[in-house]
């Protein structure tokens, strides 16, 4: 049952997506109309209300993460969910993890650590833009999070205050200047992600990893089809999101001998 | 530090990877020879060790979750990481989330929800196969995941005990059966996934899920591609996994009015 | 050197593509300012004029076969280059090839098999449609290419005049329906090429060709993927056309036993 | 009608493809028995014939050039028919054309090429290695297609004979090094089409095509993808072909301005 300080996701008929956090007595304008939020209250997930001018019919559901941050303000680049879920597989993020985030930029892959890692881990976000941290930190708070991101406004070129951290994520311009300063941040056995939008990019950072105590370095892209839901027609939607980053993945070791191949 | 009852994975030059659950005086066989387990003891993770007749070298890792399903015994078709990833991140699943998932064949589903599920959450899991149920558990029991899990040897044509669950993975041959148990057993606003091999089994999902209250439908196919980490001959691999498996999802709603456009 | 009468395509700095048929004493207008079409004459492709108010460079070059179906007159769904090109190849079209087109459309792909079949080979082409029938008989024409095609304008319900042919293309809504008269007019180890937008009809074309005695049945899907061309941050453009048509080929026997495996 | 000296192919119930010259009084041996050439004699394509032990069923039908190719004698890496058909497309070649073709390899793209241009056009082939050259030789004797090819044996480090040439394929391992000698083989608004299988290479083709006047610079990459043929359980094949090579595409002209923006 809806209750006050809900967020509320509604559902238009025209696929049309409304974040609210339900506040008695208020009313929330849309492009379709004003919500009165009293309405809301007390009525279930999967119910449908009704209003504006033309009583559009509006589906009631709980907000799910991915819904969160494609709702967010922000203003960077987004991490998209097809990479952001297997950022967190291949780091192997659990319960209780230790993981560093930077950039943070508007916040999205610090709360996607955050909601896994839970009290007994920790996310430690940098971030040198003090307009991104501030958002990040607004993002983080709305989500109900920020008790597990500590937030650092911080140029990473000195390095990171943690050591032994399981998991690492890099996505900044440079990736290739911080290799090894992500090396001593990170345990024995932990785990590097790094984003890199352009084939140069993966190059450099390759080189990179092969200069420090990493292996298991594997290079994927993903790309991920939908397909218009017509089951008398079924065929991939005409256009896609043809590419977002490269990742480029591998894994702290505390020495390195000769001769590991990494085909 | 390594320490007796801990599961190491040995990451040999050649690529393979063992895993190993540390066990005071004992050895382990290998295809590269025998691994003394006293040496395992008190070395770092990310250290090395060296054994068999060519004393081979082993980097000394944690396991991780993809490594252990990877390397777990499977009578089944394995959902592969981009999916399994995918799939957590689409149905929302968090600490704190009840999850049906069925079929549950080796396991491996059952423990990625359970990884994050944690101890306000449950999994349950249903299989209608002796072998497999048996398998699923000792694959839990393994990875020490089935505290958070309820298996069930049970087949679903009956439907599912719970109610109100937040999220239900149907993995079975013949899914368009089933939309109806699985509407019963969400909650409003729960989120569904369905798992469809063939173009034919999306087209009988969909004519289904448009049959009761379900909104939001979106149907995806997942493409990773791997490259070569070569960083002065960076390429794709020659060949790929192609095709897995189409995955659809939607939200159970109360009720459903007309007019709703899935595209 | 450009003389009258020629086609030419002026290739802008801002990527655009006019394509003008050169008049003694004419101008042409564009988007971009007029262009005095005097100024062409005598000029050697791939040199440069300079046109409108502010003088804006264009590039003089021959226009390709690509340039002219992107650039015709068309009230249909153009078949893509990816596309067109490998049906030429694997219908194994070459001079003296004898070709059935159907449905013409805008006649892109009559004119893409006429220019390969040359003078001791034929395309027909049947098209229901009187507008579309003009419309593609204007663009051969144009294209210098109708010498080559023998236009009807003619529903191929009642099948084809023609018998033995080498191959035939089937672009029309409904192709499971006509696979019987297609077999007809190929001759024996002919090859036929279909267009299939959904899944649906490569399902129901596919049960057809079951149904007659052709065998190599083959589906493909081709996805394109262009590329940035910029040296420094080499990476795919961030969309791309995900979706045109499923192809499906086959090859005509003269009859057919069982047990002929098609995968 | 088959003849003697005609090249059949024989499609085994297998899926097995073996392709024969027909010789009067002789036997061909095959994995599946032997086949005697007179029973072929006077047989109509599209038919069957029934040969070995266990007189399997074979039907009888014309190669394509994609049979020939696929079952030429090689020892290169071959193009494969998704990029070969392209590079004719966007190259544009017709009747007519005149094309360089090098490396030549084994020779299938000057086949490809030559098939096109017929006696009114010209395929120039330069090869350095005499094993490459002479395999090339016998493939496109064997083809029927040398009267349409001059090969050269020769490096190109010293450029080309031709000029005004249409269109030119470069497939060498370091094609960066002889941009220039193409653009002084091509003629004013003629194609280039370059091979390049790795990432680094595609960079180091577009540093030095800006470097000279080539314009309207396109890179691409070919996905082909196959489904298995089954109406009831139609999807695509497990694994595919993931990568080949990238293919970049640019135009000359004269001289070059200032400012062409190529995205």
């Amino acid at each position: 049952m809806i209750r006050e300080g809900d967020k509320v996701l509604l559902y238009g008929e025209d696929g049309s997506k409304i974040i609210i956090t339900v506040e008695k007595g208020k009313k929330k304008g849309t492009h379709l109309g004003h919500v009165n939020m009293d309405d809301l209250i007390g009525k279930e997930y999967g119910d449908l209300i009704f209003f504006g001018k033309k009583q559009r019919a509006f589906y009631i559901l709980p907000p799910t993460f991915i819904d969160l941050i494609f709702n967010m303000k922000r203003r960077t680049q987004i991490i998209y969910p097809k990479d952001a879920s297997y950022i967190l597989f291949k780091l192997d993020v659990k319960p209780g993890s230790e993981v560093i985030d930077t950039g943070v930029g508007s916040g999205a892959m610090c709360g996607a650590f955050a909601r896994v890692v839970g009290k007994e881990g920790k996310v430690y976000g940098y971030e040198r833009r003090e307009d991104f941290y501030n958002l990040a930190k607004k993002n983080l708070e709305n989500w109900g999070l920020n008790d597990f991101v500590e937030l650092k406004l911080r140029d990473i070129s000195q390095g990171f205050d943690e050591t032994n951290v399981d998991a690492l994520l890099l996505d900044v311009p440079d990736p290739d200047n911080y290799i090894e300063k992500c090396w001593q941040a990170l345990k024995g056995g932990g785990k590097i992600g790094i984003i890199c939008p352009t084939t140069n990019q993966v190059q450099q950072v390759l080189e990179k990893l092969y200069d420090y105590p990493f292996i298991d370095v594997e290079v994927w892209e993903n790309l991920m089809r939908r397909f218009k839901p017509n089951p008398e027609r079924l065929r991939p939607f005409d256009r896609m999101v043809a590419h977002t980053t490269y990742l480029v993945f591998a894994t702290k070791v505390l020495r390195k001998i000769g001769g590991v191949s990494d085909e």
